[in-house]
C-alpha cells in the first residue's frame, strides 16, 4: 500500500520547514566524544522530546548511568530516548533506531562553513555536522509522524523509537539497556529499521542486510632483553623482526587470499540468488578507484570485488608495535615486536571458530622457523558478523517503498565494516533488522564538510514514511 | 725491543698521579652533542695543549670551521689537536688518534656517582664519563711521553697526534682536514694506532683489524591516495603492507642467511689462517648470551658465531615507517609504507657492488606479486667496510707488546659496527691502521656508570708505550 497522496503532498509542501528543523538540530553541537560538549548532547535529547511529545508520542528519557573519564572522574551518559506511538494489537510494531550525537567538527579541520550552522549551496546540498549522520534521518522520522498526526492520516503501524546519544563513542550503555528492556519496552516489536548508513554511490538507493565482524590479533615475538645494535649483533642472534615478518608474510597473498588453512571452509556457501544480487548491484570499478584515489582494485570482475567487500573475509596487516617507525636510518635490532592484523568475519565465521585456526597456524609456522625467540598470539578485539534475511517482509516492504518513491529497485548490499548495535538488536531481540539508508556514499559522514542532499532528505522522508505503510501490508 | 725498565717503573710509580690527571680530564664535561657544553669541549683542547707543550710536543689547534645548528645559527667546531714530537728521518713516524669529547651524562640517567667526577671503587674501577671512551687512552699517551721526556728515555719513534673533539657527533670536520693535510701534517706517517675500542670480554686483550660497513635501505610501497578503513576496503584493493611484508620476508632467513642472490659471492673467501684466528679467540657463547640477556645465539659453534659478527655480512629488519605502530587496535590500511633494513658489509662488498643486486632482486620479487601498487627502493646511508692486514709490522709489534705486558697473546678480532675514521685514515693516507684497545668489554662506553679499571689504565699505558718501542724494531 503506497503512502497516501496527502502524506507525500505534505512532505513536499513543508520542505523549507523541514530544512529549518534540521538546522535547529545541527545547531546543537551534540559531540559525544568531547566531555565539554556533554551538556549539548543532553540538551539534544530534550530537544527531541520537545518535538515528539506534542505529536502524541509517549517519551521516556532512559538514564543509562555514568561514563568513567580517563582522569577518574565521572560524566553522566546522555539518556536513550524511548518513544511509543500507538499500541493497536492489530498493527505491526516497528522499532526505529537513530542517534542524536555527532562526530567532532572544527572549522580549522578544513570545513568551508560553520559545521554547526546548516548551510545549503546552490545544488541543494545541506552542509553541517550531523546533517546525514544521523540527524537528517532522525528528524525525518519526526517529520513523518507530524505529517500523519496533523493531516489526520492514520499511522499504519505502532512505532517504538530508540534514539541514542553515544553512537559515535561506542554506544556506551545501550547494549545493557536493550538486554534489560527486551521483555519490557522492546517486547511488542516485530521488526527493526535503522537509518544510519549510506548508498554505495550517489545514484542508486540500497538496502543493507549484512555487516562483517572482526577479529583483531597481535603476534608478539620476543628475543633479547633489550634493543640491540645491528652492527654488534647482526648475524649473531635470532632477531625478533625477522621471525615476525616471516609470520606476517604467511597470512595473506597480494591478491587478498587468506592463507590460514580451514578459514575458507567456514564461509557460508554462495547461493545462486545471492550471486545474482552482486551481478545486478549498480556499481563500477571506477567507484572504488575514485574512493581510494588509485587504480589498485584487486579484480576486473565487478561481482568478485563486491563479494570481496561484502561476503568474503579479508585480512589486513596494520603495522608493528615496538619496531623502528620514524624517518631516517636507525640501526636497531628491536627486542620485542608486536605485529597487528585483523580478519573481517563473515557468516559463518565467529571469533570462536576462527581463533583456534589462526593461533594453531601461526604456532605451526613459527615452529618451522626454528627460532630461539618466543611467540605469543592474542586476539585483542572481536565482534561477530551480522546478516539478516533479505527475503523477510521487512525487506520486501522496503524494496516496494523504494520503488514507489525512487522508481528504482534498490540494490541489496552488505557492508565491510561493523555496526555493533545491529547485531545487538538481532541477537537480543531476535528480530529482523533492516538498514535503510537516506544519504549518499559521498556525504562524508565522519569527515569535513559533511552534507545531506535536499533531494535525499525530502525523498528519503517520503521513503521512510512509505516504508511504514508497506510493512503494514507485507507478509 | 721491550720498553726500558725505567719506563715501566715510572708508570707504576706514578699510578696515583696518572689517576689524578685522568680525573682532571673527566672533570671537564666535553659533551660534543650538547651545544651548551661546546665551550667545555673547546676548553678540553686547551687542557690537552697545556699538557703536551711543556713536554716538547709542537701543538697546533686546527680550526675546522662552524657547525650549523637546527635553528639556523652556527656554533664553532672544537679544534682538532695536531701534535708533533720528533722528526728523525731514521725513525718510523706513528700517527696516534684519540678523541677528547664524550657522550652526554646526567646523574638522573642512572649514574651511581657524579659522571664528571672520577670516582674509584674498592676494586679499582674508575667511574666517570670518558674514563674509558676516550680520555683514559688519550691521557695515557701523554703519560707515556712524560715518562720518556722526564726520564731521559729516547723516544724510539716520531709521534704525530691527531686528537679530535667531535667523535661522538659524527667527527664533523675531520675527514676534510685529513684530506687537506694528507701531503702536509700526515705526509711522514708510517702507520696509525687508534686506541678507542674494547676487549671482547673482561679477560683477554685483543687487536682489532676490521670493521663492517653498512648499506641502509628503504623499500617504499605506495597504493591508495590516503589511508583506508580495513572494513570498507579489506579484500577490495591491493594493500601496500601486504606487498611490503612479503618483500621484507624474502631478505633474510631466521638463521641469519641473506637471501639476495649473488651477495655471498662478494664475500672474501675464508683463508686457513683467518679460520684459525676465530678458533683461538677467547670467547664463549655465554658472553653473547649475557650481553643480550637471552639464549638466542644463532649457532652452538663458537667460530660460526664469531664469523657471523666479524667477517660475514648481516641483514637486519629495523621497522616500518607509515604503518600503525601504537598500542591497541587500529583498523587502518596504510596508504604508503616504508620498510627499513640494512646490510652490514664485509670485504669485498661495497655499496657499489651490493646496491644493484639488492635493488634488482627486490624489483624481481615485487613483479612476482602482480600487485598494482608501486615500488621504490632507496639506499639512504652507506659506508664501506675496513680491514687491515693483521700480518703487517704494525700488528706484529702490537702483538709482541701485548705479550710482554699482559703475558698473553692478544685475540685478533674484527668488529661488527662501523668506526668511520678508521676507513678515512686507511683510504686517504694509505696506511696500515691498528685498533689497539685499552678498556674491557664491560666498560659501558656510551652507557651509565662508564668505567675504566685501574689495571687496564696502568697496564694499558705500559702496553701503548711498549708498542712504540716494538714498532721501532719490527719490520
Amino acid at each position: 500500500m503506497p503512502a497516501p497522496a496527502k502524506f507525500i503532498t505534505y512532505i513536499d509542501a513543508h520542505k523549507d520547514a523541514f530544512i529549518a528543523r534540521l538546522g535547529e538540530a545541527v545547531a546543537i553541537p551534540s559531540v559525544s566524544g568531547d566531555p565539554s560538549h556533554r551538556p549539548d548532547v543532553i540538551k539534544m535529547s530534550g530537544y527531541i522530546k520537545s518535538l515528539l511529545e506534542p505529536l502524541g508520542v509517549k517519551v521516556e528519557l532512559k538514564d543509562v548511568g555514568m561514563e568513567k573519564q580517563p582522569d577518574g572522574s565521572e560524566l553522566p551518559l546522555p539518556p536513550v530516548v524511548f518513544g511509543t506511538l500507538g499500541d493497536d494489537p492489530n498493527k505491526k510494531t516497528v522499532l526505529l533506531y537513530a542517534h542524536y550525537d555527532v562526530q567532532p567538527a572544527l572549522v580549522s579541520d578544513g570545513w568551508n562553513t560553520d559545521p554547526f550552522k546548516l548551510t545549503p549551496d546552490k545544488e541543494g546540498r545541506l552542509f553541517g555536522r550531523g546533517s546525514t549522520d544521523d540527524k537528517g534521518p532522525l528528524i525525518a522520522w519526526i517529520n513523518i509522524v507530524e505529517a500523519h498526526v496533523t493531516q489526520g492520516i492514520e499511522l499504519p503501524v505502532n512505532i517504538k523509537f530508540c534514539l541514542e546519544g553515544m553512537e559515535e563513542s561506542g554506544s556506551e550503555g545501550l547494549d545493557d539497556l536493550i538486554e534489560k528492556e527486551k521483555d519490557g519496552f522492546f517486547k511488542s516489536c516485530d521488526c527493526v529499521c535503522i537509518c544510519d548508513n549510506y548508498w554505495m554511490n550517489d545514484r542508486t538507493p540500497c538496502l543493507t542486510y549484512g555487516v562483517r565482524g572482526m577479529s583483531y590479533y597481535r603476534i608478539i615475538v620476543s628475543g633479547p632483553a633489550r634493543d640491540l645494535h645491528s652492527g654488534l649483533f647482526g648475524n649473531t642472534v635470532h632477531e625478533p623482526m625477522t621471525d615476525l615478518i616471516l609470520l606476517m608474510s604467511k597470512l595473506v597473498t597480494p591478491s587478498g587470499e587468506i592463507m590460514i588453512p580451514g578459514l575458507d571452509k567456514l564461509v557460508a556457501p554462495l547461493t545462486d540468488s545471492e550471486k545474482k544480487r552482486y551481478e545486478t548491484i549498480d556499481f563500477a570499478l571506477t567507484d572504488i578507484e575514485e574512493q581510494v584515489g588509485a587504480k589498485i582494485v584487486l579484480s576486473d570482475d565487478k561481482s568478485q570485488v563486491l563479494m570481496g567487500r561484502m561476503r568474503n573475509p579479508s585480512l589486513s596487516l596494520h603495522g608493528i608495535e615496538g619496531a623502528f617507525y620514524g624517518p631516517g636510518a636507525k640501526t636497531v635490532i628491536p627486542a620485542k615486536v608486536q605485529g597487528k592484523f585483523s580478519i573481517r568475519l563473515v557468516p559463518n565465521m565467529t571469533p570462536e571458530n576462527v581463533d583456534p585456526l589462526v593461533i594453531k597456524y601461526l604456532y605451526d609456522e613459527f615452529a618451522k622457523l626454528k627460532s630461539k625467540n618466543t611467540l605469543k598470539i592474542e586476539n585483542i578485539h572481536a565482534g561477530k558478523a551480522w546478516m539478516a534475511d533479505p527475503d523477510h517482509w521487512n525487506y520486501r516492504a522496503a524494496i516496494k517503498a523504494t520503488e514507489e518513491v525512487y522508481k528504482k529497485t534498490p540494490d541489496l548490499t552488505r557492508e565491510g565494516g561493523s555496526i555493533p548495535v545491529t547485531l545487538t538488536f538481532a541477537d537480543v531481540l531476535g528480530l529482523n533488522v533492516l538498514l535503510l539508508p537516506m544519504g549518499r556514499g559521498d556525504d562524508g559522514a565522519h569527515s569535513t564538510n559533511e552534507k545531506l542532499d535536499t533531494f535525499n532528505y525530502i525523498e528519503g522522508t517520503k521513503l521512510l514514511g512509505t516504508y511504514l505503510h508497506e510493512i503494514a501490508v507485507t507478509n
